[in-house]
């Protein structure tokens, strides 16, 4: 090892970074600053990845939890030969540049998760893990491990003090997550000053009693002692490894390091320029000097030789195991098994006995699970409510890493996480369930989700008052119109048996975006196809589900279990002389992209008569019925009583429904 | 003490417990029937309170917080003698009954908090504990102990699995919040089977990493071990407690004891006689002896002797310090002072420098100290940015619990639950702060404080893509929409810093529910309110702020920083002939609350053309601008760029809004 030109690359890194940060006149560089000998020592080291290809399946996965240092990832990206140019680390935080002030999952390439708001990024890795585990137990064979790498995350003080954090670190040591590698970046240093304002935990304790292993305090800047670490955390293959390393915020810059000062601004140039004299440093911004580059370009070559090697070892797999093999392949790239929605059309029909929509999901996943062999989910400690559990398909842990059901704990917030990460790892196609009260505890992970484009499916059971007894705490009201306002999620609230059958086929075929399945508690009827439209036009996220002979006058709207009730209100309103739709609309989300020409259809303009049915806030429906419909809805929250009691008292019914159709009526005539 | 009585008690409250449930054929039975022995020690031999006088201040707050297991809350109530009936407990989870299916606040006497959503109570909890410990060394003299009690709860494994717990736990550790005291009924069952499947980790070490004293496992069913946990929990005054009770969730049903089907389902009449019948226990369902009611409603009597004790100390320690207790009388009782906006309406003028409105309720904030004397808040490690400190108004923590500046760590969840617990206890007016995108992290207190109607302030700055180089993680684009639809939740996005002003008054004011305030990051002009309408119109959460001499044939409608761009367009129309008003809506929720006469003279129904101009997702204004209106909005995630650069690309200027205007004015004429 070359110790010199050791501390010249880490000085690099933390230059670079820093005027990164100066150039863009905005950012981060204390961390930047601060870790860059763990981040030095772990990529030359350690991290087997291909910067020519950022996509091989086998490399080993590295998060950036604390976003905000983005700077540091992007000094790496660029040092280690990632196709990511300096001018793009010089148009940091600008309009359309790959180097945005947070670190985005497919924009700059190498950068595996959309990382800033807090603890994400740890919990993610969790997911990865498990993701590698999975895969593994499913594809390895002796002296063929097609999947066999360690997912590294730099986490720091902001990341450990979030509860989402120690959800999926207790999950993690339960799980014996052994390659699994965080290094904390412990600079006793946050925003509002010293860690000790509000951060006084003994850290490794409380990691031990996850049952992770703990190793340090180290001194972060010794490259030995870093380098050790992550070697002893290696060896431990049944415990995930903390790694507490003392670093400094804001490291060389003679004022600021060791302040809070130094987190969320430039340094300015004044106390760049000082702390690079005080190195010997050029001044000149963006400086790296060519040893520099030359040592930490061999990355290129050494990813290539270990992807070749890698390769050697799949094609020789591939040979004597061509089924599994293209199955991998294809797992790894998305992509879905032929006929993998096979029996889903003849799995529910009008003769059956009504069936809460939880339950018909839960024959969905089990008739999916048939063929689409890498769908593995499970539920925040509510499996036997949600209806989630594939049957005989085992229970993930250590005893059976390749387990498809999850027991993710009451834990809904790591569990969103968790399956972020199962679906940013790849390989795998990720379903969380909780009840949908609970998607609260969650929306960050949600949020990240759609952010990032993941194939993931939040299933959300127990969807209204139609819950009944357990009362305001668990009746979601809000929550429809609180996930439907999140871009790129799809919120699909299925009628009955056939549109939750429609609805799993739009969330598995959904690639580049999160769908949120929305169940019903209660038993309702399978909707007759056969004197209906066909469910298979759900997948437009609304439909003329039904209407009378003559044009119709008026429009009702609904979703869910409520379409029950606008159809027999639609029914009795005919027989009264008054023609009218009933259009179903499980997803907003999914009409909204229809063509202009078949909203119209659904929803002609000059038809200004519409009311919408839903057990949930009004709030949102003025999209579709404008200000001369209405809703039937409730505008405050529910109540602990039986669901039936609940829908007479708050007037969601087929009574309310038409007066209000035919007091809409009349104010537009009127 | 009568161990056999003692017993009978406990057999009482379990089989009342099941009984309930079996009645209602609905609910939770197991965990009342486990920790029955640990309720019935705590609430017969330590919890100082008065049946009589639920609201006396200086009672033990008790906390259930696994809220599904209301059905012992119930029996507890009855029992000890609140104004509770035994017939209430009959109407378990029925309609308009007292005894809902999670414990609410506000509407059961003795209920402190609603529980329901795991985690929560046990973090409201902390928020109770550091009330206390603050009016304590507001009002407490030698001998004059006005304020001097604990906070008890029965936690859960569900509890502690949750990463709010996690966060308030840590937290009350650094506060040294010695009379907290937790007993957490450990009976190793969760829904899906036992904790094992999940839930590994070592507690008592977790918490002691936290700086806990841990006790325990002791066996929950042993009184005198109970006991003798709780006094030794006592003793220590420096550091909250945790006992770990080792419990059996149905204890005494013969098939379902220490199983998961104990938990959330009646156990059946066969199975609830059997288990009676194994007691020698009388069959008849709400069987009570008598000698059980007579001991243990001797909570009556105790409870006024507690009460009157109190009041003595307290009328002799108000003859000497009049002002201070009636200051603290009208805390107790969320009255205001007088004059307590004193000083607001003059903090502000048009000739003032562009000022953030986040930095603008700094200052508001500030002025309202002066007056308001238990305001009290804080940043979870934001406030920096947040501008939320009272200056010279001190930190809370063990070294000076009157500090009125909290640091709540990267714990927004924690922090959300936190101040609920501040506005249970009462006596203080509690605001907490953050970014706004991260109010996804503290989802379930905010809809909470809504559910329970509480007097809370959360502060939420960086609020739209105005934040700039942070990018997409950071720029709330959803979260308006997604606060708007909390019921009871008012949402407030002042447009300047007059507004401000005016939103910081209706927070103060709202006293039966949390007021969102939400604060530009970037600097905006203070509204010349010599040309334009008065400040205080904003009380009506929506006003013409301006209009064009003639009657107008369009609305623009705007909130927060967009307000500018709405009047500067307004004018622009105008000078081209187009006759148009503009109206600032900072809340949503205040408008729609006024009259039918005002929101039709704001907003009368004829006029269709109607422009929203808001810098976030446009779902949800169809509420006032209907099917032929149009939104200056944007419907998908921010990005990193400058500001300014985010209001150009996206078209959110007054370019586009004069544009969107003439062609909403082309189509409705069409």
């Amino acid at each position: 090892m070359n110790k010199l030109l050791d501390q010249k690359s880490i000085e690099t890194i933390r230059f670079l970074s820093a005027d990164i940060v100066q150039k863009a006149n905005s950012g981060h560089p204390g961390t930047p600053m601060g870790a860059a000998s763990l981040a030095y020592i772990l990529w030359t080291r350690f991290l087997k990845h291909n910067p020519s290809n950022p996509n091989w399946s086998n490399r080993d996965r590295f998060i950036l939890s604390p976003g905000h240092a983005s700077a540091l990832l992007y000094s790496l990206l660029y040092l280690t030969g990632y196709d990511l140019s300096l001018e793009e680390l010089k148009q940091f935080r600008q309009w359309e540049s790959k180097t945005p002030g947070h670190p985005e999952y497919g924009l700059t390439p190498g950068v595996e998760v959309t990382t800033g708001p807090l603890g994400q990024g740890f919990s993610n890795g969790v997911g990865m893990a498990i993701a590698e585990r999975w895969l593994a137990s499913h594809y390895n064979q002796e002296d063929h491990e097609i999947i066999d790498h360690y997912t590294y995350a730099i986490v720091s003080d902001g990341d450990l003090q979030e509860g989402v954090a120690s959800e999926a670190a207790s999950l993690a040591g339960k799980l014996e997550l052994g390659k699994l590698i965080y290094l904390y970046d412990s600079n006793k240093i946050q925003i509002e000053g010293s860690t000790e304002l509000a951060f006084t935990e003994d850290v490794a304790k409380r990691f031990e009693a996850y049952r992770w292993q703990v190793l340090g305090p180290i001194n972060g800047d010794d490259l030995d002692e870093v380098e050790a670490a992550i070697l002893s955390a290696q060896k431990v293959t049944d415990r995930p490894s903390l790694i507490i390393c003392k670093t400094h915020i804001g490291h060389g810059a003679p004022t600021k390091q060791d302040t809070a000062s130094a987190h969320g601004e430039p340094l300015g140039e004044s106390e760049l320029n000082t702390a690079k004299q005080a190195r010997n440093w050029p001044l000149d911004p963006f400086y790296i000097p060519e040893d520099v580059l030359a040592h930490m370009r061999q990355a290129v070559q050494r990813g290539k030789m270990l992807e070749q090697d890698w390769d050697r070892k799949w094609h020789k797999w591939k040979e004597t195991n061509l089924v599994v093999a293209s199955r991998f392949q294809n797992a790894m790239q998305g992509k879905l098994p032929d006929n993998w929605d096979q029996g889903l059309d003849s799995l529910f029909s009008a003769d059956d006995e009504p069936i809460a929509t939880r339950a018909a999901s839960g024959k969905v996943i089990n008739e999916l699970a048939k063929n689409v062999h890498n769908l593995i989910g499970g539920s925040a400690d509510l499996s036997p409510s949600t209806k989630t559990i594939i049957d005989g398909a085992g229970d993930f842990g250590p005893a059976d890493y390749s387990g498809h059901n999850f027991h993710f704990g009451v834990r809904e917030h790591a569990m969103g996480s968790i399956v972020n990460g199962l679906a940013l790892h790849g390989g795998v196609i990720p379903y969380s369930a909780t009840f949908m009260v609970f998607s609260d505890y969650m929306r960050p992970p949600i949020r990240l989700a759609a952010l990032m484009g993941l194939r993931v499916i939040f299933i959300f059971t127990h969807d209204s008052i139609g819950l009944g007894e357990d009362g305001p705490t668990h009746q979601p009201v809000e929550h429809l119109l609180a996930l439907r306002s999140i871009p790129n999620l799809t919120v699909f609230r299925p009628a009955d048996a056939t549109e939750t059958a429609e609805a799993w086929r739009y969330a598995i075929e959904n690639q580049h975006g999160p769908t949120s399945i929305v169940l019903s508690r209660q038993n309702l009827p399978v909707l007759d196809r056969s004197k209906l439209a066909d469910a298979s036009l759900a997948q437009k996220g609304g439909y003329i589900l039904w209407e009378s002979i003559d044009k119709p006058e008026v429009i009702l709207i609904s979703t869910g279990s409520e379409v029950h009730i606008a159809l027999q209100a639609g029914r009795q309103l005919a027989s009264k002389g008054i023609a009218n739709r009933v259009v179903s609309m499980p997803s907003w989300e999914a009409f909204d992209k229809q063509s202009d020409s078949y909203k119209e259809l659904v929803l002609p303009i000059h038809i200004r008569s519409r009311v919408a049915i839903e057990a949930a806030i009004p709030l949102g429906w003025e999209h579709y019925i404008g200000l001369d419909g209405a809703v039937v809805g409730l505008n405050h929250f529910g109540a602990s009583a039986p669901a039936e009691t609940l829908y007479q008292k708050f007037g969601i019914d087929v009574d309310h429904t038409v007066e209000k159709v035919l007091s809409v009526i009349e104010n537009t005539r009127g």
